[in-house]
C-alpha cells in the first residue's frame, strides 16, 4: 500500500518508520507546517531525520500529501474534541477520493461517528481505527471478529492514569506527589487534564459504544469523573480491604460511564503501571480479557499497521 | 453456510444447537455410528433431543454427511494422536471436494499439519481452527491478524489442570484428593491422563508453533512434563515464596515445551480455576495476554463459529 501519513508526532513518526517492514511504501507525510511527498516512495530515514533535526518533515504545502497517490490515509494529527478538525476534514476528504482511512486520531470517531460512517457508505474507501482504544491491543478487531457477539465492554484505558493510582497505592503518596513524578517520567504530560479527568478513557469509550451498539455516541454522552480530585486515604482504606481502586470504563446496557472505581488488589483489572486491559463480555463465550500496552509510538503504530493488513485488497 | 457437523459432544451439540443464530443451517450432523442428513436444513431442536434421548443423532449413516450440499465441514470428533484418524480422512475429503474445513479437533492440526497444509493449498477449500487453541479466547486468529509479529507465545492451555493447581494451591491439599474432587465435579475426566499428564497443553503448543514458525511440528517435538508427580508440598514452597505452580506451555525459539512452573502469585499466568491465558510477545507491541474460558461446549462452539464467519465468502 502507499500511504500517506499525516501527523509526525510519536505514533505518525513510528508508522513512517515501521512502514517498510510491513511492505509498503510512504508517498507522504506531513506535520502541522510542512510535508515531504515522493509518488516514488519516500526515504523515510531521511524525513524523520529531517524532522528531528529542522523541526519539519520537509519543504512542500501539507496540502500536498492530497495529491499524492497515496490508497491509505493515516490520520495521527493531534485529537480534538467538538468538531474534531481538522482530522474530521482530512478523512472526508480521502473518502471522497475512494481512498481508505486509518485512524490513530480519536476525534473523528468518538465526536462524528455517524457522518464517517455515511460518508465511507458513499467511498470506495473503508475506514478502521484499531489505535484509537487501547494502543497496541487488538480490542476492535476482536469485537469485530466476534461478530455482534459482544454485549458490554469495561476497562482500564488510560496508561496516565493507572500509573498515578499504581504509585499512589503502591508508595502511600498523595495525587500531587505521583502527578509530578509521572510528569517527571513523560507518563503524563504538562497538562495532565486530558488523561487525569477521564477525557481520553471517556473518548475511548464513546467509541466502543459507537462499535458496539451501532448508534451515535459522542463525548457529551459519557458520564465521566477523574481522578483528580482522590485523595490517597481513599486507597489506603480501600487496601486495607483487599481492594484498590481504577479509572474504570465501562460500556453497558447504551450506557458510558468512566470513573474511579474499587477493584480486587489482585484481580484482573488492577493492572498495573502504564498497561490497558480491556473485558469483553460476549453471548456464548463468557468474559475475554486483553491486556497489553495502551500506548506508545511503535505500540499504537503497530495498531495502525495492523489495521493496514486488515483493509480490503483491490 | 450450510454445515455439516462431524461429532455430536459437547462441541459439536453446541455448534449444532447455535448455528440458526450465527444464520447457518445445519444440514448434516453425525455421531460416532449415525446421521441426520437434510440438504433443505435440519431441525436441529429435534436431532439433539433424538440424540439425549437414543442416544444416536439420526437414521443414516455417518458416510451421508459427505454427500449432502454442505459449504463447511465442522470436524468435532474426539481427538486422536499419531495418524489422527478418522478426523484427517475427513478433512481430507471435505478439502478434495473443495469445501471449507473448521477443526474443534486437535489431532490433523497437530499431528499432520505439513498433509493439511498441502491438502489445502490444492483445494477451493480453507482450513481454520481457533477452537483447538483455547477454546473460546481468539488465539489464532490474534496471531493473524498480527500478521507475523508475534515471536513467541506462552500460556496456561488446560482448564483442568489448572483447576487442580488452583485447589491444591487453596486449600493445601494433595493431587490425589483434588482429582478426585475434579472428577466428582466433572472438572476432571475419569481417565485424566490426557490433561494432567500435559499431553493436552503440548498439543496446543504445538498447533501454535505450526502457526507461529510455518514449520511442521508433532507432539513428538515436544518436551512435556505433567502435574501428576507434584507433591502438595511443592505449592506450599512456592506460596511461602509469594509464587505459585502452573501447568505452563511454551512455544520460543523454535522450541515447544510444558511443564509445571513456577509464576508470581498475583502475576498475569496465575489464571484461577479453568480459565486460560496466553500471553503473544510481538515485535513492536510488547506482551499482550488474552484470557477467557478455555473449555465448554458453547464457548468452544463460539470459537467454530467465529471461524466460520473468517471463511472466504465466494
Amino acid at each position: 500500500m502507499k500511504l500517506a501519513v499525516l501527523g509526525a508526532g510519536a505514533v505518525g513518526a513510528s508508522v513512517v518508520e515501521l512502514a517498510g517492514e510491513y511492505g509498503h511504501d510512504v508517498v507522504a507525510v506531513t506535520d502541522s507546517r510542512s510535508a515531504a511527498v515522493d509518488d516514488g516512495g519516500l526515504d523515510t530515514g531521511a524525513v524523520l531525520s529531517r524532522k528531528r533535526n529542522d523541526g519539519s518533515v520537509g519543504g512542500a504545502d501539507p496540502e500536498a500529501a492530497f495529491e499524492t497517490d497515496y490508497n491509505v490515509l493515516v490520520e495521527a494529527t493531534p485529537t480534538t474534541l467538538g468538531d474534531a478538525e481538522p482530522g474530521f476534514s482530512h478523512v472526508r476528504r480521502a473518502l471522497s477520493d475512494d481512498r481508505h482511512v486509518v485512524l490513530a486520531n480519536k476525534g473523528p470517531i468518538a465526536e462524528r461517528y455517524d457522518e464517517i460512517r455515511a460518508l465511507e457508505a458513499d467511498s470506495g474507501g473503508t475506514v478502521l481505527f484499531e489505535a484509537t482504544v487501547g494502543g497496541a491491543i487488538p480490542i476492535l478487531s476482536t469485537i469485530a471478529d466476534l461478530n455482534g457477539q459482544v454485549t458490554a465492554a469495561r476497562g482500564v484505558l488510560n496508561g496516565t492514569a493507572n500509573f498515578i493510582l499504581s504509585r499512589m497505592a503502591a508508595e502511600g503518596l498523595d495525587y500531587e506527589h505521583v502527578l509530578a513524578e509521572a510528569q517527571d517520567l513523560g507518563v503524563a504530560e504538562a497538562d495532565p487534564a486530558f488523561d487525569v479527568e477521564g477525557t481520553d478513557a471517556a473518548l475511548k469509550c464513546v467509541i466502543l459504544a459507537n462499535v458496539l451498539y451501532e448508534d451515535t455516541y459522542s463525548l457529551s454522552d459519557a458520564e465521566v469523573e477523574g481522578i483528580d480530585d482522590l485523595p490517597g486515604s481513599a486507597l489506603e482504606l480501600s487496601a486495607e480491604d483487599g481492594r484498590t481502586i481504577r479509572l474504570v470504563g465501562e460500556v453497558s446496557d447504551g450506557e458510558v460511564r468512566v470513573g474511579p472505581r474499587l477493584v480486587p488488589e489482585n484481580g484482573t483489572l488492577a493492572v498495573s503501571g502504564t498497561l490497558n486491559i480491556a473485558q469483553l463480555e460476549t453471548t456464548h463465550a463468557g468474559r475475554l480479557n486483553i491486556s497489553g500496552r495502551g500506548a506508545g509510538g511503535p505500540e499504537t503504530a503497530s495498531a495502525v499497521l495492523a489495521d493496514i493488513g486488515r483493509l480490503p485488497s483491490e
